[in-house]
């Protein structure tokens, strides 16, 4: 105890120093505590989803609430503002690292004071209330009590996007918060292509012979899961040395330092694929949090490029990786012995069809491979034409439902299955959606590039042999984080920008295969 | 994500409020921020010593270091300087909640400024070598590489003594930083009385037909003592809704927020006591801290009293309660259930037995419950001479083995099994060691007075009925926390001050009847 309180007596950072090496290391330094305080607040955060006691509960949101302050503080204080004034004179001679750390905060820097305190602390309040608003209006299937507040929601969001400015649509500028450089203009017509053809291939689908998936919710022990589960994310290369694996309701991966970088999943008794596919999913994330360059320890850089870019990285593992013939291949045997009894009927080729199986189905995270971007697409088109005032809240149900049927071919008799069941419009997340199938269509782009960097890709797979997959990505992606923009690692990575003809292919070729048409 | 950078752009503390209302709720605003870094660094120090993975620790040193850098600055700003100014004109207008807090902010605020920067630096760069150095010296039982860090360790405590001052023996600051208001004076007629006692008894014991408890180390499996140490805290009062049981090399307990106060425990399938004893001395700690009351929530006071009486409400637990035959009346049936091949042959009165054996031993942390407090004398003794200059480093090992040989009647053939055994000296933990002697004498005469109060004391424990019991701690200790002084719980609730004869009193008794003499 003494010894943390003399610890604490030596910092104290000082803004006397007045060479150029002194001006960076100062901001160098500034910029480490910052990423200290993350890191304790994503403690904090995990913790409260995996081992707070109930009782906790309060005291902690309290907590995180006062170090996000201070976070939040410190990336908008004057102290920010000097350092990056000093170093704005000197941009040509920072190193790649340091400009970039720099072009981060400045751009954090002016995004946060661009809005006016009360109106952050109305939108705020705004949301608090919204999101126990959106709960009960859920549960009682009553879109009408949650309209109003969607309303203003949406109100907040356009007037900071005129603080904020914006080229092209003013949608851009809420996708550039979570995808940098993404805008409408590249979307749609990604989105597009992707739609006519998902929906054409789901026909098809539903045209042929159903496949038999029921053996996978017969009942699997949760504690052999848990051993099954391990030594599988292992096998792929998520380091538990540097990592671990826990419970929570809504699985999740998070880097809270280097070297430290968990993730959570559900074991189902009655459902084997939730635990299974959710950890790959997971630990696609951590392996790329857990290969970034020591070099950028320390900085904001320190994480993934972008929304989409880290949900490709989970993407590719669960569904390219994860739910092809190879890589059962080589996994199957050992569930097999795990689960001997439970899959002693089941054959490989069973086995593989059943978790790849394909249909409409009413809740986004629910739905398969095929059918998720579908989802994704109808939030996408209500959020830009919400935001551009072409579509107003109150006919939201509607064009939900039509939007299904048009899309998925099936609609929900109510709106907690419908426009109800995602919680962030509630909470002000506007513009996330679309990283999700963003991260599906780089996903089979970058695996494009891999397969023809290493052609034997699938032959690696079902021989369990994932190093050379993970140095292709890590070369390629997963070391630069931040140090690079999304457009710039797709680029390099793949010869071209996002195209989601590679997805297309690759749906089409699987399913052709799956349903035999 | 943005939800949190929303918030944080609201809270920014202000000095500007003028009325006397104003300024305390001010100061409690800034009391509160202090407490929420002590509450995300407990969970930081939690983690790491149950969750961490190896590849995070140095991470997690450095965000513990900032927050903790932070925290330290908090406690010894201008602004708390500020505050505490203001309210020096109207400490007779506080609520004695926020006199108390005020008196320890001041306090803690005057030791801190009393030793110059320069100095604490040198002091931590000392004390974390110091730490490497003993753990290699103890390694190779090298007292003589470590002896000139103990030195310069003892100049820096006289010197940190110098400059905060002290009253009657030096010794008596670095005892008040651990058990305010106590004194050498008061320590030293204390320690004598159980010392005499105590050797006495242990001769007696001795002398007596040994008791065997060799079954204690026969094979168990941890799973069922985790089940069964979970039933065993839960049943005497400890909240699983407030707090949870983890597993950690050196077992502790700690309260990390209101609702929140985690214990944990090692599970050694060689040797049942461990776990058991640990999980109801943990559990004493951890009841202590659910029980604060809600008006110190947010404030210094929110945590024991002192080293000492927390220690008292583990000791009372673990072997007041815990190692008595009324508690195993209760709960041997069911530990026999548990364990009913290993335990078959062993009736209850012989594991009463085994339990209690006292016996001489080298390692303070392996002593039973009879000879416990001769090591503490020992360091006590050793700690005193030092500081006071009557006794040198060079002669550490010496005099270690005769106080061992005169108290124990037995000495180390090394130093690691000798005056090296402990880490407290390279940390420069001086004044810590009395607090665990302390505990057992405050635990003897709390039990003393809650028997006068309670007459059914042993057949409520006989029932497994423990709510009577934690109802008169919560009541004359439990929810007082830091309000009061430890002198002033002890006297409010049995009537005297500290008072060695009921810890030698409950000794005599059982140690006769134990080893019937």
């Amino acid at each position: 105890m003494i010894y943390v309180d003399l610890k604490g007596r030596l910092s104290g950072l000082t803004m006397t120093s007045s060479s150029f090496e002194a001006q960076v290391a100062d901001f160098r330094q500034y910029v480490k505590r910052i990423s200290d305080y993350k890191s304790a607040i994503n403690l904090l955060g995990w913790d409260a989803r995996t081992k707070l006691p109930k009782k906790g509960v309060d005291a902690r949101s309290q907590v995180i609430g006062t170090l996000s302050t201070e976070h939040f503080k410190m990336r908008t204080s004057d102290d920010m503002q000097r350092h990056l004034d000093r170093l704005s004179a000197h941009v040509d001679q920072l190193t790649p690292v340091v400009l970039r750390t720099y072009e981060e905060c400045q751009k954090d820097f002016d995004k946060s004071k661009k809005i006016k305190a009360d109106r952050f602390e109305a939108f705020t309040v705004l949301t608090n209330t919204a999101q126990s608003v959106w709960q009960t209006a859920r549960e009682h299937n009553d879109f009408a009590s949650f309209a109003p507040y969607l309303s203003q929601i949406v109100e907040f969001q356009q007037e900071f996007i005129d603080c904020w400015g914006y080229e092209g649509h003013p949608y851009n500028t809420l996708l550039d918060a979570f995808e940098p450089g993404m805008t409408v203009q590249v979307l749609d017509p990604l989105f597009s292509t992707l739609r006519a053809q998902t929906v054409a291939l789901l026909q098809k689908v539903m045209q042929a012979k159903p496949i038999d998936d029921s053996f996978l919710f017969r009942h699997f022990d949760a504690e052999k899961q848990r051993a099954f589960c391990t030594r599988l994310v292992q096998q792929i290369g998520y380091d538990f040395d540097a990592g671990r694996l826990d419970e929570s309701a809504h699985p999740f991966a998070t880097g809270i330092a280097r070297g430290d970088v968990r993730i959570t999943t559900r074991f189902l008794t009655n459902f084997l694929s939730t635990s299974l596919f959710g950890c790959i999913h997971e630990s696609g994330h951590a392996m790329y949090e857990q290969a970034l360059s020591k070099d950028l320890i320390d900085t904001p850089l320190h994480e993934g490029a972008s929304m989409g870019i880290h949900e490709s990285q989970s993407r590719f593992f669960e569904n390219i990786v994860g739910r092809s013939y190879a890589f059962w291949d080589h996994f199957y045997g050992d569930l097999k012995t795990v689960f001997k009894d439970e899959l002693a009927d089941i054959s490989l080729d069973q086995f593989y069809r059943a978790i790849n199986v394909a249909k409409p189905s009413l809740v986004r995270t629910e739905a398969d491979e095929l059918t998720y971007n579908l989802h994704i697409m109808i939030r996408y088109e209500i959020e830009k034409g919400l935001i551009d005032g072409s579509l107003q809240v109150k006919d939201l149900p509607e064009i939900w439902r039509e939007k299904m049927m048009e899309y998925l071919g099936i609609a929900p008799d109510n709106d907690a299955d419908g426009v109800l069941q995602d919680i962030h419009w509630s909470s002000g997340d506007f513009g996330y959606f679309p990283s999700y199938s963003l991260g599906n269509i780089y996903a089979a782009q970058f695996a494009n590039a891999l397969e023809k960097d290493i052609p034997t890709f699938s032959a690696l797979i079902a021989n369990g042999d994932f190093a050379p997959i993970r140095k292709w990505l890590h070369h390629n992606i997963h070391q630069h984080g931040k140090l690079l923009m999304p457009g710039e690692i797709l680029l390099k990575a793949t010869g071209e920008p996002s195209n989601a003809q590679f997805l297309v292919t690759y749906l089409t070729k699987k399913y052709a295969s799956l349903y035999e048409f």
